[in-house]
């Protein structure tokens, strides 16, 4: 798979004082896409394989915010593939609201085995997961 | 030590687009200002006690709002200790903004010992941490 | 109509270091069910009635917490509505986990005008709004 | 004025349940640090000039991810003047614990009227505001 799309409503706590989507939500709906997507494949982001607990630390994240979400809002999100590293995923996300582009981000997570003595490190992606997924092809 | 004041300043991100402080916020204040209280005793809400990990969930939170709070707002945020149970605390907050009474609340969170494999279990707080709280009088 | 009830599953987001949902975020989920029961009666939290702008600041909020809810949980909110008075609504709130009482919480929230120059003041509910909900009865 | 530090405990409810700081918050650190340095400037991101509501809201926003931030971590957070334009501000960020590299993040802000009616609109940057400020010059 290679791509995947929700929809998700703006919830009164998003918002702020200025009357439209806090930008830092924007990361919240990003990061929840992307774990849809994994639970569409019948994975998860936190599981373990081989007996090993497998987590997705953030390494990078991006957003431009073309225009302001309101309140009751339905926002379509699509997420795609931009890149399948050896150990990290970079995804690209669209919001849209019908025809009005909202805003578009970007996510690098690396695939790290977690140990609760030694901490993070980075693997590679184990293929039970690395094996459902795509980059999504340009255009 | 049986009371605590701090001063906290309301941030852009706890607004939402009614103009004021998001109600849920109030919850996250009191959570913080319980843990400076506790640090203030030279402890932590998160330490081990005799090689056990302990914790502090939460069994009841309330708020009580009289005022509303707006962006930039200097809260004075006092706790008191309303109950030093067996097993569990209860704190009471209340948040002023100079003489205004903005909110009310109260907050009890159980000591339980977190076990990564069979979960929380309660038990009474160990005296290293019991022995530094005290009810607060009644006046 | 005097229930409601509604599904959300728990993002990683909602979660703090113990593991857990954390218990600020259930104000967040009682308030969108909320929204979403207002909704559900084709009206909205956010309207104009009679060219006046309505809000409903909060209250009061409580809430009991039975056990943790954790990431990817689905959790099944039911709301009721504990009392329709002449200016101020009180909803309570079920959280569930298949069969297993997560926490029960309440909402009051008043009916106010929101006017950009003298700020918010209490109104009678407006019975466009008033005379689509009412109190749930007692068992 | 070109740069500005500050320092910010992390909260627990800033966690998830990685345990570690979330990373949609260090959006929100970067925001109140913005914040504050217009402040420390005898400013004000919500103000009036020559009658006309000014805020600035977020045209994009990026982080890069370096070390885990934990509970009760004081982050040092140092902000410089990447960009002053002539309707926008870019802000750029370092986290550090201590000699610790944390994160290092983007802010671009847009000055806008903000009209109850028309909504927002880019201005130029009016020089009550403009004059405070400069860039910080490169090593």
């Amino acid at each position: 798979m290679h791509q995947f799309s929700c929809q998700r409503r703006v919830e009164f706590s998003d918002t702020d004082m200025g009357g439209i989507v806090h930008f830092a939500r924007f990361f919240v709906f990003m990061e929840t896409t992307e774990h849809e997507f994994i639970r569409s494949l019948g994975s998860s982001v936190h599981r373990e394989v081989d007996g090993k607990k497998i987590g997705w630390p953030r390494v990078a994240a991006s957003c431009d915010y073309e225009a302001p979400a309101r309140f009751g809002d339905v926002l379509d999100i699509h997420l795609r593939v931009v890149r399948k590293g050896v150990k990290s995923m970079t995804y690209g996300f669209d919001f849209r609201r019908g025809d009005t582009l909202i805003a578009r981000g970007t996510l690098t997570a690396a695939c790290c085995e977690l140990d609760p003595k030694t901490g993070m490190r980075a693997i590679p992606i184990p293929s039970v997961i690395a094996d459902l997924i795509e980059e999504t092809p340009e255009d």
